[in-house]
């Protein structure tokens, strides 16, 4: 073990000190941020806000992190997971020089300065956390539980990257956090990097004392041996001995991972190794204030915000502010002008190995576009509509087989899934790559490895999300596949990083980065088989509600459609894009040409289907009906009722429209995929009835289209939320989706009643009883409605 | 250790095999349920739905469990966590009878065996998983995670109660069950009951093997060592061994249990106890066919569904089906009648100590009212609208802490949050109870107690969810107070609960049980100090899409609206109800007896707001304007604006609405408590401009409205997923909810353009700059925006 010259170490600490008092002026100072003259009630900021908790000991780990890279040549990059510990990785960035090559303003000077600790938390300024806006940055320190998840999607293909990982000890309590840790088994030593996990136990979330805390350390030592890792411990308040030990730990730590890397990398080691992880157990708002009128607040929870609230109100704080300000002797730390003296500023790395300059966090400058297959090699023959195709998905899977082939050198595209990726039917995968996996392996097990493409192995969505997010903003490719019902589990995850998106577009430093992709392949009208609690078409409610910049959902009525749409969706960039497809064996419509064409559109008038053309009207612009259908369900039970319809009303002018970009809907006012209100009312008319069959809940149609002209004459069929075990074509009837209830509804709307209507609605109630009976007696729908056929 | 006789073990065995012969029947069965003639292709069910893999191993711990309650009386109630493992729960609760008690046409004789085999996953029939349906079950077992903090919900405050929690090694991988484990730092050995997990680990998910088989046993051990339990492991694969070895391991953990117990109960001792668990390792499948075509079935994830897949299809499967339900030799089990021989029934317990029959698993059997306060009497002053209040949680405070004080001895009303109640402001609780929490307690620490009401100390959405979910569902009431943007993290559990709430209605012998109360008190509005990644209203959305029968939403505008909501939702039954208020200090409009009675209508005309009356107009019913507002900070900023109207445009007749219950907006056809069209019209008018001030996203509006007349007049004003750290005033300009775009937007709407209207929007316009101006330069919102005041 080497030990550090007691010189470098008291460097260090000043360094760590220019970190902290950045940090208090930060949150603090509204002027004077170099205490030139004693400090003023109208120094200080008015509305105090920002968490001193968490960041002295973020700087710590910064600071020590720096002597490593600088002494190895590390490449890593710093996730701060405890919330709104951004003065940290702010202060950091700022004296590494990183923070004023972007922000130029924020110069590295007493006028720099003054900027830097206004624009916190400032009506114009920048968050309280770690965000978009911070360099060095792919993680969001708002929302709880995904630091460590990040950090492992970020090395993931990157041999050389190390992610230095910031977990709270709050956070460690939050569900995504806690099963991320086992994240291990998945990190093969040869191919992907190394996370460091800091844990930093200072005792206390808001209000409360942490548990990993308050047991015994015994009991967490068992805990992280239990998860796999090797944990070293720092504990202690005093500084010196705290920078000591940190600087051993971190040697120890460094040389653990260099040593699994050169044994997996040369001996041909293939023992899945133990880890090394820290645990840094420092005060809760270490090095300020103790005492507060008479109460204690270093290493409390009182230390999480602001240690001083309200120093206008409270005489002596001022004082007490003034003097913790001092007690970090800026002016031995920085110049006249206000700047790092340089005996520190070269403790920093230089360039790309600043933590705030490292490219992987700026993912999209690394970001080279994937091979992509010709899609419409991968079609399948269509030679009419209706054929029985072999389940959309399962289409796909040679499509995406290819992809990840053509990409296998170049080792930036992924698939993530939670142990669903051969139930989604995309085990084609399997032909050319196979699961990640670092556990034991048995004979009887299949597509095993420790290098694969597939990340699937392991049962919980968050982590297929978080790692995702975190490949694609260090600059890759990927796909999640998922039940439809289940994704609702990441809901708070894609809010967050649907925010990132939004923000990160807006700053001109950050480079685009591959689009989320979203395929819900086992979706709610193919759940009858698993039941209600398997079936939620949610999502996309739930997706629309952020910015229409960002957002982008696909639902491809076959599977050539599917083939368009995934080739358009892996090449996009910067996007959330969902795709809900069917896996189940279900009808075909569309060469893989036409779907080419119509999927480029995003929405169109199937005349073939219809009875517009086939009756040679005049003035074909003018049905008595549209039957408008999105998703592929729908779009089979559209079809079908359009055939009963034109065998039973012959003489009726009906419209098909089929929609597989949703957005298409919206006014182009409000989604820049929306069509004009011209080119909507092409399409739907202005004034006839609408008869629409939508995968999802009916009231995502209403209100994506109430302000179109013809909505009043929109009868949208959907998921109404019934459901059970029950039949494939059960689950339309329960939700009056079904072939029989359109074309009920179709009649109901004509405008005129006739006999051969109400003869046809008597037939076909007939008909849903029959269907009742028969599922009832058979377990099975009948033949005519699982094979389809187009009528002659 | 006590030994066990053989031949107990073997009736054990018998009656194990009695259950997995039950169990291969519902899965297989059409027909022929007794064997009496050999197996025919027609005796098999057509389609082939459910779970082998979990089930032999559930059907085990079933037979164990019902042992140690028979010998000691215990009162406990099982959990199915691993996913469809529907078939064990309901052969054991067959088999003990409370099955046909509960439905009598599933009788314990051949015709009614044959009725239990063909509803199983059969249209019309039951589902796969526990569910509502299935008798003694709290826990629906499709979306995995949550089965461990339901069993620490349902033992709460039941002392007497213990829950045997079966843990799949799939649902091990979940985020909210990693973290679940943890629960054991709140359980109160005192006054609560015991959870016993049982972790399953037959090593396999749907497709891959798990981490926890595969990692080593002393990994294994650590982990739970880690987590404070103390495991028990059984493993094997050779039934009379297993049999033995599971009867001493649950001797000595129902041992451990009741040794806990006393000693806290009568010892005094309040160390946090170092609770029992169980790992029992056996093969999936266990007992089903060993090899397949060749294939390799038990043991590995082959056996997850259906081993013998297609016997109609597969010549051979017929026959290794036959063999397969021979080897349980049914006909030693069941007399000629279909029935349990004695000897074996006399094995289960009887009455309420049969698992199936525990009523802690009806929970509304058990339900008690909660005693109320009168919450009049909580009521703040408002001598005139606009005064400024204190911050509405802050007043509710005071309410709740009365609830928990009333309810002490009752012990039945538990406070959840993720250690955000005090942030939430309702620290009031504290002056009666505490945070429950076993760990140490700290000289500096508040509020921390082995015994109290809040459950607040653990920052997990997904267990304060899951905990409050187990605890109403066995009979008891709670709220689950949380920032609302943070709220999505649950939203799939949400989800699940909705649909149990659903389903169980439908049940006649289900009981109703208390609602689910959200508190969302952090709201999007006053995120302005956190920035854009807390801020998101969209839960509404999301609740919204499930059945109107339970959902409902509340947004009072002041203090004592709030009071008069949360009154009702505490009162109210099988809903889930979410409260969105304000903490922070804000107008107050009405006072106490007006916000019943407005609350109480759910939404109203606020006649004192408005200028209709303050106009004398003859005709009152035909405003210019109406402007409506729904939640705190659109119900300010629509006053604000009304004010500036009243001073600037005298002669204009507005309408102020405020909308406290959000389903009022939906068609009584839709909602129960949605108004008429008659209704809506007389507050909307037909024809006049209706600009909405809403708290969520606009479109929701919309979708609730877009079948009312006067919808195309609608305008919407919400948030529009903008927004940044910046001033509580400033968030509702960036997304057009201010008082001057509500305003304008009043002006624009106006049949007639006026000078008067031309020069008011040019002020506003400055008026907004000046603001801009303002809050970049102070951090602050300007005084007469901080202070508003209802003009004379």
């Amino acid at each position: 073990m080497q030990t550090h010259s007691p010189e470098l170490l008291e460097r260090m600490d000043a360094y760590w000190r220019a970190a902290n008092y950045l940090s208090v002026g930060q949150i603090y100072l509204f002027d004077n941020p170099l205490l030139r003259r004693p400090l003023e009630l109208t120094d200080v900021k008015r509305r105090l806000l920002g968490h001193w908790g968490t960041t002295p000991g973020q700087n710590f780990i910064y600071v020590h992190l720096n002597r490593v890279i600088k002494r190895d040549g590390l490449n890593i990059i710093f996730i701060a997971g405890p919330g709104h510990g951004g003065p940290a990785v702010i202060a950091n960035t700022y004296l590494e020089g990183s923070y004023s090559e972007i922000y130029p303003d924020i110069s590295q000077d007493e006028a720099g300065m003054q900027k830097l600790f206004l624009q916190f938390s400032f009506p114009g300024g920048i968050p309280s956390h770690a965000s978009p806006e911070t360099p060095g940055s792919i993680h969001e320190g708002g929302e709880l539980g995904y630091s460590l998840s990040h950090a492992f999607g970020a090395v993931f293909d990157n041999p050389d990257l190390i992610t230095a990982c910031v977990i709270g000890d709050g956070e460690a309590e939050t569900g995504p956090l806690a099963t991320a840790w086992h994240s291990n088994k998945f990190l093969n030593p040869v191919t992907d990097g190394a996370v460091l996990p800091i844990l930093h136990l200072n005792g206390y979330k808001i209000a409360s004392p942490t548990l990993l805390a308050r047991i015994s350390r015994e009991e967490l030592h068992s805990l992280f041996e239990g998860y796999g890792w090797q944990p070293y411990f720092v504990e202690g308040d005093e500084p010196a001995f705290m920078h000591a030990a940190m600087a051993t730990a971190l040697d120890s730590v460094i040389a653990k991972i260099k040593e699994i890397q050169q044994k997996a990398r040369f001996d041909g080691i293939t023992v899945r190794p133990r880890w090394p992880m820290i645990v840094l157990i420092s005060p809760k708002g270490w090095t300020g204030p103790k005492v507060v009128d008479g109460v204690q607040i270093e290493g409390t929870s009182r230390a999480h915000q602001v240690p001083l609230s309200d120093p206008a109100s409270h005489a002596g704080q001022l004082g007490l502010l003034e003097q913790w300000l001092k007690s970090y002797r800026a002016h031995e730390l920085f110049d006249d002008d206000g700047r790092l003296i340089p005996e520190l500023a070269e403790l920093a790395p230089t360039g790309q190995y600043r933590m705030g300059s490292n490219p992987h966090a700026n993912g999209g400058a690394l970001l080279r576009d994937l091979k992509l297959p010709d899609f419409l090699d991968y079609g399948e023959a269509v030679v009419k509509p209706g054929i029985r195709g072999i389940g959309d998905t399962l289409v796909l899977g040679p499509f995406l087989r290819d992809v990840a082939n053509l990409n296998i050198l170049q080792r930036n595209f992924r698939v993530f899934g939670p142990d669903e990726t051969l139930s989604n039917r995309l085990g084609a995968l399997f032909e050319v790559t196979d699961r990640q996996w670092q556990l034991p392996i048995e004979a009887s097990d299949q597509w095993l490895a420790l290098d694969g493409r597939v990340m699937d192995s392991m049962l919980s969505e968050h982590q297929c999300e978080g790692w995702l997010e975190g490949y694609l903003l260090t600059g890759r490719h990927g796909l999640f596949n998922c039940y439809e019902a289940f994704i609702h589990i990441i809901d708070a995850m894609f809010n967050q990083h649907a925010k990132w998106l939004k923000v990160s577009a807006s700053l001109p430093w950050r480079h685009k980065i591959a689009s989320l992709n979203y395929l819900l392949a086992s979706h709610v009208w193919r759940q009858d088989h698993n039941g209600f609690s398997h079936q939620d078409p949610g999502f996309i409610d739930h997706v629309v509600n952020k910015k229409a910049s960002v957002v982008r959902v696909y639902l491809p009525p076959d599977a050539n459609c599917l083939l368009s749409v995934m080739d358009h969706c892996l090449r996009s960039r910067h996007y959330v894009n969902v795709v809900i497809a069917g896996k189940h064996p279900s009808p075909q419509w569309l060469t893989i040409d036409s779907a080419a064409k119509h999927c480029g559109a995003g929405i169109g008038i199937w005349r073939w289907a219809g009875s517009e053309q086939a009756l040679n009207d005049v003035d074909a612009t003018v049905p008595d009906v549209v039957m408008a259908c999105c998703g592929d369900v729908p779009t089979l039970e559209t079809l079908a009722a359009v055939s009963i319809l034109r065998e039973k009303l012959p003489k009726l002018k009906i419209r098909v429209i089929n929609i597989v970009d949703l957005m298409k809907l919206q006014p182009d006012s409000e989604h820049p995929h929306g069509l004009s209100d011209a080119q909507f009312d092409a399409l739907f008319t202005r004034d006839q009835p609408v008869i629409f069959a939508f995968h999802g809940y009916p009231a995502l149609i209403h209100r994506l289209t109430y302000r179109r002209h013809n909505h009043r004459n929109m009868h949208v069929h959907g998921y109404k939320e019934e459901g059970t075990i029950t039949t494939a074509f059960d689950m339309t009837v329960l939700n009056q989706l079904d072939r029989f209830h359109l074309t009920m509804d179709v009649v109901d709307r004509l405008p005129y009643s006739s006999e051969e209507g109400n003869t046809l609605k008597a037939e076909l109630l007939e008909k849903l009883l029959e269907h009742k009976a028969y599922i009832e007696k058979n377990g099975l729908d009948m033949p005519e409605i699982q094979d389809w056929r187009w009528p002659d």
